[in-house]
């Protein structure tokens, strides 16, 4: 294999499969699921950005199940691949101001490529450079494995872009976190992937948080 | 509370929601989903009629967790509701000699309506009697309680029927069994369920099978 593997990690879907809900706008990036679906991870020491082990120490104990999977996801990442959605709000192409959700120092810390249609110039934020990027998911995954220097490459999300990789074979490693809440509305992670499962081990763990941890893998 | 509980238990899908699969028939219930949905079910002491302590103890115990759940589906049960393509294959309605797949003994030994748009005389079939109504869920459920005599009425599915008495707030308990395949097609558990989770608790266990039960109850 040229590149290291491709990883996609923290998507949280509701029960009924929606990994947003409707009506994204620059004020709920989520839409109308606002941020239940993330509240597993906000009290994360990795989400508070508390890395070492004595501050881990100050971080509610009961979310440690769910820090174990949370931090993995920053684990031998060279690169990064999001949808154009994970970088803005529907017409962000079109405001030549907007630099993401992430204000001056994005978590990234790696090159990113952003999935759109439109070609624009690359874009540095802190120690992160977005590229923008309209080709298929093989060549953006070849480039984004350049970019990685022999380390594995992060899918970001979110759910639409994440199942066009699936639905190519390209993904090795998926973990999903799925809340218990119904959103009835969305963008679905799991259409027209029947059969995914096959070529994966699965396994799933529920946390005290009562979100059930489910992560595909392939050598 | 006049009657009992509504309960439905063992109600098994799939990964992407799907309680069946598409083209059920006659030689496939489930139709392209087969008996993958409910293989965790067929070791258990439950589904193979082993209900002595001694007999337990034949049955493979890394299946217990999994019998757990599913043998509770026969505590204090007084009735059935069950949905059309329960009963029989597309068309069973029309065939006077139909009587249920399950042969001269079926495994409910309680009265059970069946929900189908034609009246049809009530049929007796070993120990259970199968009482065929066109009502409301909520007429449904009122017959079934006068018919369990103080006991709870178990839910027991199909997927579209147990979602009829979801969306009507009828459901008292509602026991997952989540499997971790893709089916791509079928019949949906949980369309239109919007909120759903409000009013209930949640708890989700994984079972060594693989499986994940969710139970959602309310008092």
């Amino acid at each position: 294999m040229s590149g290291g593997r491709l990883r996609a990690h923290n998507l949280a879907i509701s029960l009924d499969g929606f990994g947003t809900g409707a009506d994204q706008r620059l004020e709920s990036p989520f839409g109308h699921a606002g941020t239940r679906l993330m509240e597993w991870f906000f009290p994360t020491a990795t989400f508070q950005g508390l890395t070492g082990t004595r501050e881990r120490q100050a971080v509610d104990p009961a979310t440690e199940p769910d820090d174990a999977y949370a931090r993995r996801a920053w684990d031998g990442i060279g690169a990064e691949i999001m949808g154009a959605n994970k970088f803005g709000p529907p017409g962000w192409q079109d405001d030549p101001e907007w630099r993401g959700w992430w204000g001056d120092e994005p978590p990234f810390h790696t090159p990113v490529i952003v999935m759109t249609h439109r070609e624009l110039p690359s874009l540095e934020v802190g120690e992160t450079t977005f590229h923008f990027r309209s080709g298929s998911p093989e060549e953006v995954l070849a480039e984004a494995r350049d970019l990685a220097g022999g380390l594995d490459v992060r899918l970001g999300g979110g759910p639409s872009s994440t199942r066009s990789f699936l639905a190519a074979g390209l993904v090795d490693l998926l973990h999903v976190a799925q809340v218990p809440i119904l959103l009835g509305r969305g963008e679905r992670l799991w259409d027209g992937l029947e059969g995914l499962e096959q070529g994966y081990r699965i396994e799933s763990e529920t946390t005290p948080s009562g979100v059930t941890h489910i992560v595909f893998t392939r050598d």
